[in-house]
């Protein structure tokens, strides 16, 4: 996953309103704000607000770390509070790393990726605060909010920066809805090999393993038999690697011998 | 969730060998080996390789962006090559941006992480190969791995730096982290076989294909190799399903021959 290059084709963009907001509620650092749009972005989100920024979210240093993904910066919406990002929002989650007495719903990132979808299926807008680097979201930025955010993550050291904390809600927002393929094995465009043709391959190994000797103990033959066919068997070879292990099992064979 | 003080008390760490380990593929940035760490101690991973990093993995701007992480930098295992960070484990994956002409499963981070609980309830020793910041795994390295892991990305913009791409895995690991099915794995009593046995496996089959010549057209050498490679990488062979390979490639190559 790490790496720029990536050849997948571009694909249509989320529509606004059908993804949520990212509010960045006083964040410090430029730079941060550019790696905050490049997790968002990675996950399909483009709506950002700013609420009071200290530096600038067009500073080069922001820029620089958008790495690509700027247009989020120039698009975002400059506001002075917290309360003003979200006044068209229906549903807000608040994201923080300590518990606080507040009588508010408590979600993981994947209990909120799901309810922010059923949400704006119904044709809710909703958005997610983050606070600032340092100290978080103060309690009164939390009170603004319906429900809290709270990721599962090692009690000992839960703190994560801000980009962080904003890949995390926005790659469960965005595993929730992809229609993530079941795991599969891509087989380079050879078909799965048939089992005639894997008995073929398991007759021509074991008439060269009889032959030169590897197989000369009778009782245990069976078995052993056995065991190797049941190794390839479960590899789910492709047609393209039997004929290779047909020319691996000839060759090792019958192939020139160093004197 | 950001902000740096969790008032949460610590928890037991995890024990070693319980957790998947983090190997670091010729890292460039002091930098981002410590935002990594910060990533792995926040979704509890404590087991961190680097092969061949361009920077001091203790470079004070790597104890800086550690961020009170810098106990998994200061305990790294730095070694040449990804063999040898992975030669100790049974179950290896690599993560990449983009799809790559392999025959190998392509799993989620969750069904990664799925995958990975499972076998380290049943005593398998695993990890995770993340490439440099710019180029990613080469198809050297990922041929290494017994899967491959591609997180649901937007696919217009689906690269993630460095310690974004080891957060997602270890946040899923982590999320994972509840109910773990028990044990079962029918081996027949033998265990999984390490990397390290099966590299040296891969040596002496390649030795001997090169001795009689099967591997002789010299350009196509490097992709014949890597399929055989992936072929027996994926079957997830037993240590004794290893040395009965051995024994098959030496009687098939050094036993008695029909006059």
């Amino acid at each position: 996953m790490a790496g720029t290059d990536s050849t997948r084709a571009a694909a249509p963009t989320v529509a606004s309103g059908q993804a949520p907001a990212v509010v960045l509620v006083r964040p410090q650092l430029a730079e941060n704000m550019g790696t905050v749009v490049r997790a968002m972005l990675n996950c399909g989100l483009t709506d950002l607000r700013l609420a009071s920024p200290r530096d600038s979210h067009l500073d080069p240093k922001a820029i620089a770390a958008a790495s690509g993904a700027e247009s989020v910066l120039e698009a975002a919406r400059l506001v002075e509070t917290p309360e003003e990002a979200i006044a068209d929002l229906h549903r807000v989650y608040a994201t923080t790393a300590r518990r606080r007495e507040m009588v508010k719903p408590i979600l993981t990132p994947r209990e909120a990726a799901a309810d922010i979808r059923k949400r704006i299926a119904q044709g809710e807008r909703c958005g997610i605060l983050f606070g600032p680097e340092r100290a978080g979201l103060t309690n009164d930025d939390v009170a603004l909010a319906d429900a809290i955010i709270e990721a599962p993550l090692n009690p000992a050291f839960a703190s994560l920066n801000l980009a962080q904390a904003v890949l995390v809600v926005a790659y469960e927002w965005f595993a929730a809805g992809a229609d993530v393929p079941p795991a599969h094995l891509p087989t380079n465009g050879s078909r799965p090999a048939t089992h005639g043709e894997l008995l073929n391959l398991f007759t021509h190994l074991e008439r060269e393993l009889d032959d030169c000797g590897f197989l000369r103990v009778l009782d245990k033959r069976p078995s052993m038999v056995r065991n190797i066919r049941n190794m390839f068997e479960r590899t789910g070879l492709t047609e393209q690697e039997v004929r290779t292990l047909h020319g691996i099992v000839k060759e090792l064979r019958w192939g020139r011998r160093r004197e």
